[in-house]
Order: structure tokens, then C-alpha cells, then sequence
């Protein structure tokens, strides 16, 4: 059998005293000090945020906490509705689809980004790189922009550009997502501004999250989100009105 | 078929230029002014709170976030290992094991909280209620007291009440978890202070958080917390060790 | 730190010539020489199945791999189309909702069924441990019989109890379980049969199962069923179609 | 709101007396005849299986169904201690952990091997085939050949092949895979066996199973293992002792 290398964690450590969580003591330093977003901010980064970071990240997560009856809702309380008694499944349930279509596309954006840029201290060519991105992509969709629902543009996306702007974290990760909006657009003669997805992506890369972990992100907000539904669901519950129409509908032609 | 009533949604809806969460507008109302821990806020109780809420709340849900190498901290880490395409099905699967044992207990601790005190401004006999409390569990454990590894006490519970008393939070939920525990200590002859469940069901109780949904906070906060294994689980891994510590320990009597 | 005893595990362990189940080898002995049902009965019950209770077992397991769009196959199907790229986490969030609802009253019939007759070789006076159950019960659904879909009566219970007696497995689980029926019928006034989940409960007793993994026989199978969900969702989409008309519904109110 | 066409399934539908699967009457047609195999096997290709399908089906869906304390059996234990109530959710989080590195690979394979020869019944040139595909993965690992546990071979590939062979499913399929295998480790000059992976895949194929589910009969077939887990480890835990042992070898460095 091969040596191998001791198991090692530098997240959390506890005593019978402490609970330290990346160098913070959670009684002394966290509670009542630390907001959630903030310890997520903290999780995701090593260290806690300063004030600007604080208001640009905390702006950044809400987006994702809720989008009213989406796949992963009807399937939280779908599972809710057969195992009531077992809520944390109903919400990873739900969490388990925020896969490449949805969630997904949004760290694709940020690698894209990341990968462009890997020193935002000395970014180059913007217009350069968007070009590239844009050729890259001749074939396939460009994750980040465009959007089916909202029109003409996902008002996520310029709020969100926004806020970063006034507290300073409008750098060149956002420039250049903006210009492979502009680019796109101008290439293939339609409207494709910046969707929520993107300016995420843009703004999470400003904020030195890496692009591995955007889509958790989305993850640790939604799971929020789907609390909510539990909720609502067990107050008044559709779960069963949903599997009777569904199952009423795709059996019609069968009776 | 029988008439069914229509379907039901009042947490979110959707049109081409806006999001509503709550009758908040999320572009206007929400993003760069509510934090995140604000909006789980919003989510559990249909409203923002107001600042001395807010710092209890968000005093509250921080502890949850993270601590260490926890069962499910295992399972999203061996989770990933094997779809590391699915960070989001590797947060699921760690949270699908937070129920009865470690986070029911907050649930259950609630829920005796608010199934003796229904209305908080007619709370009763507080020890007449704690003396029943500890009847009722003659042969069961007590949800909310206790500790084994904290000792002698978790840290975590007299924090998280002092925040709550700074605030104006220590009010007859807070003054009945005391007394259960107090109760249980001179009736059973060992010490048996109040732990962190049982504070935060408590202080939960004491900002009106329904106890069908105290859970809720522990799965949406440890969705914070599983992000940060899976960042550090693809830094720096662990998985496969410990899958083969496993085996072959588990399998050293065969061999 | 207490000494911990050693991880032990029984079921499988290999060796770099070998994989060894249960005592067998699986390419000598399992590979073309057992079917996956007699294999789900390995590791059910730690031996294989004679010819007689293979006949049994399989009847059972196979009415429990489909029923078509249930909730669990609509949680599959809407999970699929957000993370089409692990399909394993599609099938398991559509598992995570066989709870108490469903297949948990399988549990729970097999459950009151083995505690009352915790040896079947002796089983004692059935019609008095029948009306011991439904007293018990007075004010509870008693779990295995009635259907709010099938009438008068469920088909698959009398044919699984066929298939148990045609094969001898008829005995004193299967007895009280018929017992149960009849006599909650005749209490009160309505007709309550044994229904598909009380004769599956009675039959799985027969054959030597322990109630705690009675819902194990509902899981495993399902998972099969589920897999074909998977199959027509990707020929086939239904998902997005789903979500569409749930959320133009439910939030029709607001609009 | 754009027409939508409705919604259809053609797996199952029932009415108040019978239970349709794939066009098979449950009571009348499935059960006492159907085994849990055959029946997995109708899920899948959408016909019952003739008797040398169905051995060669049984052979290979039993390799998949256990092997021992893998990353997915431990996932199941570490759940199931925190939410014993919750089985169902513990084998979902086992089943989770079932992509690209483990049953992915399976996926591949088949893929690799159904896009060489779409028409088995005009298969072409192997060796041109398998020259190509080594070809392709000139710097990527080939899915399906090698095994860094089972030296100098993993014994089910040979096993899985002649049981195969015997019932007349030695195609085109698997001599492409056996192909490749000789193809990389005559070119790399180092023993690359076909392994169980690479059987499966190739005698899946065989038997017209698509390659978008192959990884779906490692899912079903794993189901069946986790419940036995789930059972062991009810009987005789280790989830405690492997998350004390984890957390205590992780965090040694900072104590």
C-alpha cells in the first residue's frame, strides 16, 4: 500500500472551548459581527470582505436566491410532498438540478472571463479578447448573454453593473463582458445584451471568486430560496395538483 | 375528476422588465440593499427585518454555516470525487443528511418552544412550563441541552443569547429554554446547559421564525458551508484517501 | 480521545483477482448465474433465493419499479432538464421524495406486521392481533389497506397474495394482513382491502425481510423505473413544458 | 404565450383496475413472469428481453450492483446517520457520486463505441476503427481499458465476454473494444486490458441498450447495493467512527 499524505482541512477546527473557522473564533469574531453574506463572502475567499466587497457581493447573491416557480422549486415541493419529514432533501433535491443549463452557464461565463484575463492588474486588449471570444464561440451559444424571458435586456444585469460601478469593482472583467456583448451584437445583428448570468460572472470575477466555484454561488442562494417553498408549500400545498395534471395530461392520449 | 383549485404562488413572479420577491422589487428594493441574510430573513417571514432583527438573525444563521469535518462535509467532498461535473449534486447529497440527528433537533426544540407558548405576549408560568417539558421526556432525550463535546458548556448558546439580550430578543422563548435546561440539571443531578440548538431554536422562536421551518436555517446555512469543502476539495483532496483508509480498515478481517 | 473500535464492514471485498459478495465470488458464482432480482434478495437477506421464493421476490420488486407520472418521476424529469449532464443525480432526486407518504407505509405496515408476530413460526391468534392493530389505530390510517385510486379494490394485492400462495408463502404475515382488512372493513362500514403496499409489507414478511429495509425493496426498484424517465425525458422533453404551465398558473393571480 | 404541444408519456398509465407498463399488463403480464432484470431491461429498450438477452442483461447488471465501501457506500452510511428516518435520501446521496469518474467512464465507452459503428449489423473495418479511436485519445485516457486495482486483468471483463460469447452477443462491439485494448497497449507498450467498464459497455451495445443510459444500469444496479449498506450499517454502525477518524487526522495539524 502507498504512503499516503495525512488528510488535511484548513476551514474549521473545534475544542471543547472554540469553534475557528479560517482564523476567526465564531463566538468572538463572527457572531454578531459577521452577516451571512459576509460569511459566505469569507468561505469562498479566505478572508472577510471590506465594506465595498460586502455591498457588491450581498448585491450579487439576492439575485440568485429566487426565481419564483422554476424547475427546482416544483421539484423541491414535489420531494416535500412524499416525505415531509425530510425537508433537507426536499431542498438538495431541488438544488440538484442547477446544473449546466441553468447555474451552470454562469461559471462558464466566469472561466471564460478568468481565462482571458488571469491578471486583472494587466488585462490587455479588451476589444481584442472579446473578438476572440466571440470567434470561439462561432457555433455554439455564448454563455453570459441574451435572454428568452426578459426584453429587451435581463434588468439584473445593468443594476448589477451598477452598484459595482459605485463602489468601484467595474474593472476589466466587466468591460469585457460587455464588450463581447457589444461584439456578438454587432456580429450576428441581434439584440444581445449582457443577462444576469453574465454580469454575475463579470462581477463575481472582480471580486476574485474563482470561476470553479461560481456556480456555487447560485447554489448556497437558492438553497435559501427553496426554504421558502417548503414553507409556502407546506401552508398550501400544489404538489399534488401538479403530479394530477401532469399525469392527466400526458396519459390523455393513452385513455 | 374532481375540480381542483388553481395553483398558488404568492413568494415570486416574473415579468419582461421585473422580478418580485415578496412584493419587493428585486432590481429596485432588494439588490445593493438588502443583504443576504436579510433576504433569508424576508423568505422565512414574508418581511425584512429591521436592524436589531437583522443582527440577531443574522447572529443566528452564521453558526450554522460551517463546522469542519462534519458527515456531510464528508459526503460533498466523496460526492464530488466521483461527479466533479455536479458541485451542485455534491452540496445536495451533504445536505440530504441533515435531518433528525443534527438539525431535527433545532426542529424539535422549536417546536416544544412554541407548542407551549403559542402567544409569546401571554406566555404563562415559565417554570410550570419547563416542569412539564421535562415530564414529557421522562425516558427521551431533551432537544436543545447538552453537549458532548463542548464542555462544560457550547460555547455558542450563552453568545447567541447575550446578542439576542443586547437586542431586546430574551424574551419568554429564550427564559423557557433556560429554565428546561436548568430544570433537567437539578431534577437528573448532571449538567445539562443549554446547547447551540437549543439557543437558536429559541432565539428563532423569539423573532417569530415558524418552527416547521427552523430547520430550514440550518440547511440553507450549511449550503454556505459545503461550498467552501467543495473549494477546498478541489484544491487540495481528500476523498480517495479517506475512501481507502476506509476499506481497508473495514476490510482488514477478511484478508 | 475513547479507543474506537474497528471499521467492519461484511458484504464485499476484493482483492486484485477477485470480488467477493456475500461469501461469493462474483464472476464464479454470481456472473450468469444469478439475475439482478435474486441479487437484490443477496443482499436483502444474506443468502440467495430458492427457486420458490425467487418467484415471490421478483413479483413483488417488479410492481414497485414504475407507476407511471408520479411525483417522483416528475422530479426526475425537471431535474434532467436543468443538469443534463448527471443523470445519477436526476434519479436520486426523484428517490429523495419515497418517504413516509409512499413507499414509508410499506414500512410501516411491515413494521406493525413483524412486531406483532416477531416469530411466524408461532404466530398466535390472528383475528386478536388483527383487532389489537386496529384498535391501535383508531384514529390513524392504518397503513396497507384502502386505495384512492383503485376501486373497489387494487388489482396488484390479489395477485402478489396469488403469486405468494401458489409458491407457499401464505402463511401468518399474509393472514393478518387480510385480517387487518377485514376487520377494519367491517368497524368501519367502508370497504378497506389490503392494498398493493399491505400486501407487498405482508408478502416481503414472509419471506424473511426486516421491515427497517422493507422501503429499501420501493427504492431499488424505482430506481429502475426512474432510469426510463430519464430515457423518454431526453427523446421526449416534457420538463420545460411543465414548469411553463405550473408557473403561468400559479402565479396567474398577479398578472 | 407560444402553443405548446402537450405533454406525453407512453411508459405507464393506469386506470381504477389496471396497471399499463410499455403496452404489459402489470398484474396479468409482468408479474410472476417478469424477473427484476428482465423488467429493468424493458425500461430500457422498450421490449422484454428473449432468454440469452436476458442472461447476458442479468451478467451485466449484476457487476454493477456491489463493490464494496466505495466513495457512494460511504456517502449512504455518513446520511444515513444524520437522517436515519430518511433511507430513500441516503441512497440518493450514494447514487450522486455516480459520474464521470466512475459510471461516466462507462458512458464513454459505449458512446466511443456506438458512434464508430452506428449499423452493428455493417460494422466496417474494425482494426480501422480501433486505430482511430486510439487516435482520437492521444493524450486523454481511452475509457474502458486498464484498471489500477484488478492486476494483471479485472477478472468480470473476461467473465462478462464469455458469457457473452456463449449466448451469441460477441459482435462487432466487442471485438472493436478488445481492438482498442490491443490497439493502446501494443502503441503505449504497456498492459491495457479491456476492463468491467469497457465489458459493459461493449456488451451493452451488444444488446441495443443506448449509450445516453448505460450509466443508468450503474445507477439502478447501485441502488440495490446501497440498500444493503444502508441495512449494515443500521445493524453495525461506522459512520461516527469514520467521521472522527476523518475529522481528527484532518485537523492534527492544528492542535
Amino acid at each position: 500500500m502507498a504512503a499516503r499524505k495525512p488528510l488535511r482541512t484548513d476551514i474549521c477546527w473545534s475544542t471543547e472551548k472554540t469553534i475557528t473557522i479560517k482564523g476567526l473564533d465564531l463566538c468572538q469574531d463572527v457572531m454578531g459581527k459577521v452577516s451571512l453574506g459576509d460569511m459566505a463572502f469569507l468561505e469562498l475567499t479566505d478572508r472577510l470582505p471590506n465594506e465595498r466587497e460586502s455591498r457588491v457581493f450581498n448585491a450579487l447573491a439576492v439575485i440568485l436566491v429566487e426565481h419564483g416557480m422554476t424547475p427546482s422549486a416544483i421539484v423541491t415541493r414535489m420531494t416535500l410532498s412524499g416525505a415531509p419529514e425530510a425537508m433537507q432533501a426536499a431542498v438538495a433535491a431541488g438544488l440538484s438540478g442547477l446544473g449546466s443549463v441553468f447555474v451552470g452557464s454562469m461559471e462558464n461565463a466566469a472561466r471564460i472571463l478568468q481565462e482571458a484575463i488571469p491578471d486583472p492588474s494587466s488585462p490587455g486588449d479588451i476589444q481584442a479578447l472579446a473578438d476572440r471570444i466571440v470567434d470561439d464561440h462561432a457555433k455554439r451559444t455564448i454563455p453570459g448573454i441574451g435572454h428568452h424571458i426578459h426584453k429587451p435586456q435581463d434588468p439584473r444585469a445593468p443594476r448589477l453593473f451598477e452598484i459595482a460601478a459605485e463602489n468601484g469593482y467595474d474593472g476589466p472583467y466587466v468591460a469585457l463582458m460587455k464588450a463581447v456583448a457589444d461584439t456578438a451584437t454587432a456580429r450576428l445583428g441581434k439584440n444581445l445584451p449582457v443577462n444576469a448570468t453574465g454580469a454575475i460572472a463579470a462581477v463575481a470575477s472582480e471580486l476574485g471568486i474563482p470561476w470553479k466555484v461560481v456556480r456555487g454561488i447560485g447554489v448556497m442562494s437558492r438553497a435559501i430560496g427553496l426554504v421558502a417553498h417548503v414553507l409556502e408549500e407546506l401552508r398550501n400545498p400544489m404538489a399534488r395538483d401538479i403530479k394530477a395534471m401532469v399525469e392527466e395530461q400526458a396519459t390523455a392520449h393513452l385513455r
